[in-house]
């Protein structure tokens, strides 16, 4: 079977089914794209797979846009592809295999940019906030990005207007490396204001992403939608400014589904656009940074970190830090331990531990029980 | 014995060793006041309680301290007093008996103002931080002091400049109650900025407070075990602004020791005078307030107010809120349950199952073993 035949098939699903499409995902992944895809044409499909696919199965334009998107310095990453970010998008698999909703993931992304996406992606934090940002959000924003990226740390962030746009100019203005996810096709020039920022952005080892295909309108929904991608695609979010119903927030709540590191930039109580960012900080569900050294800190010090490529046998627990070792290290392999217990064992803080066994049960390695956490043993991974 | 009897012999233990005097406090409650100060006079004590009072043993000068303190409108407040806020200053005892250092309970309390002390500090919140304050710090101190006594809370602050001053100024625009509690004697008039300050708090019900007999100067050790009667007498501790190395922030940590609810109000992460009140939420030893309606829902939320004085038989469970009394509930007798079983057995969030857990423990309610948490059995309370 071809590359061309794979991406093709990717190409046409990709467009078949409005993302997150969780059942489509499965019967891909059961019967391939190739099959799949066929199946799909003739509508040879179970109920859930036909609710996502039906209404555009007939849309067969994947040739087209696969030209189409080459003519405009696009590419279609496919996870058949060396390049395929498969770590860090792993951790929406494995919170889809857990019940959450609307975080099953893409089948193919459409990208602009040189440098191999996984290298792009090796280290990577989402720096994201509100479009109505103040000075103070913008100039925090553009200075974490400037030194997270003289740190090798990738910034990723969605393009919009405000934080977004201060986090990407942040990492140009120190020659680092930014990534855009967009909420559209990689051909609409949305936002308007910021074509020239996503070009700069490309032409500096950047990338430009989207699982939209080509023509796909900006929509509410799609930012929602593609807000898991950043969540997933970065060790850790920064939240930098957020009103009370910000996609921001909904992106650090994804985030912290997903077992990354969620962190909020606090602010003065007077100013609605840090109201978002103290709520997650006020109910625990962020880590308050106050610097770049503060974010590198944070997600290092979880150890959530996307692992690096690289073409060593994977040991289950390479990836984990000091600490997560240490608490890995201490887990029963019957029965169950309190984190109280585990803390004292490895001789780590019980608020570190307490960090690290969500952790270590997102990586497979842990799991609860009633007497507490154990080991989770070694099971031949599912496709 | 008559009630003079043992308010000199308290007069006379106050002055004789420099708080917190753990040994003597000890010594006092195992021979009771009159017993214990005649024995410290002749000199015939144990080691411990020697090298607290040898020093001062021989300064008798408690009818002069009566006398010149009711010449100057003061009173000296005894734990056999109904007044005296036993509650409240229960947890000093608790933490004591737990191990820690610099807890001891007061021996008496030296006080300025009308009202019952005990009913002055009813329900109670500290509201503290840095004297080098902002504007921005001294408008939100001011502001949530106001908010909080138009909700019949009382507000305790330290009398210093900056954040101490705008609270008690706040309360007193609300035309509310406020406690000042000092570190040096109420008659040194320190600091000499807020003499009418202290004045106004004491003709409005409030109370101006201090374990330090009359002419004692004001000293930097004495702020800091100060620290631990403001954190003793209220439900929580809300820390308005503090640099990096505050005394705001031993308060905290002290309110955090004493099983209080410690508060912090996040600020711009430019400012020098929020980095204190940053690292106290960073590191998750406080809750953010944005508002004094936060403040109160986090102090009513954990269950740990200071309870009302009440001549009905106490219940163990008295004073905990409905979520702390499902955990306690939920608590088995034999063995232990871990924190997560616990919370899906109570149906209350995890994190707050864990911030309960260990208010349950210092309530005595709760004990933590090798297998988790389990009920502690009732015990006789001893002296």
């Amino acid at each position: 079977m071809s590359d061309d035949t794979v991406r093709l098939a990717r190409a046409y699903l990709l467009r078949v089914a409005e993302p997150p499409a969780p059942a489509l995902w499965g019967f891909v992944a059961e019967h391939g794209p190739v099959e799949a895809a066929r199946r799909v044409r003739a509508g040879e499909v179970p109920d859930r797979v036909a609710t996502e696919t039906s209404a555009r199965r007939h849309v067969d334009v994947a040739e087209r846009d696969l030209e189409e998107g080459g003519a405009q310095g696009a590419r279609l990453v496919i996870p058949e592809d060396d390049e395929w970010p498969a770590w860090p998008l792993l951790s929406l698999e494995v919170a889809m295999g857990r019940g959450v909703d609307g975080v099953a993931p893409p089948l193919a992304l459409w990208m602009r940019g040189e440098v191999p996406l996984d290298d792009v992606l090796a280290f990577a934090v989402a720096v994201v906030g509100a479009r109505a940002a103040t000075d103070y959000g913008e100039t925090t924003a553009a200075e974490f990005a400037y030194e997270l990226s003289q740190a090798d740390t990738t910034v990723v962030s969605g393009a919009a207007y405000g934080i977004d746009g201060a986090a990407h100019r942040g990492v140009l203005a120190a020659g680092g490396v930014t990534v855009a996810v967009l909420g559209c096709g990689l051909d609409v020039g949305y936002p308007a204001g910021h074509v020239g920022l996503l070009n700069r952005v490309t032409q500096r080892r950047g990338a430009v992403v989207s699982e939209y295909p080509p023509g796909t309108q900006p929509a509410r929904h799609r930012f929602l939608v593609r807000n898991r991608l950043i969540a997933a695609l970065t060790a850790g979010t920064v939240v930098v400014e957020a009103g009370r119903r910000s996609g921001a927030r909904n992106t650090a709540t994804t985030a912290g589904v997903l077992g990354k590191v969620v962190m909020a930039v606090p602010g003065p109580i007077t100013s609605a656009m840090s109201v978002g960012c103290h709520h997650l900080l006020r109910e625990g569900q962020a880590t308050l940074v106050s610097s770049a050294s503060d974010v590198l800190e944070t997600v290092g010090r979880f150890g959530t970190g996307v692992a690096p490529p690289s073409t060593a046998p994977r040991r289950r627990t390479d990836g984990l830090d000091a600490d997560a070792l240490r608490v890995f290290e201490t887990l029963p392999s019957r029965g169950g331990r309190s984190p109280e217990s585990i803390a004292t064992e490895a001789g780590v803080d019980l608020s570190r531990v307490r960090a690290i066994l969500p952790v270590l049960e997102l990586e497979g390695l842990a799991e609860q029980c009633d007497a507490g956490w154990r080991e989770r043993r070694r099971q031949a991974r599912g496709g």
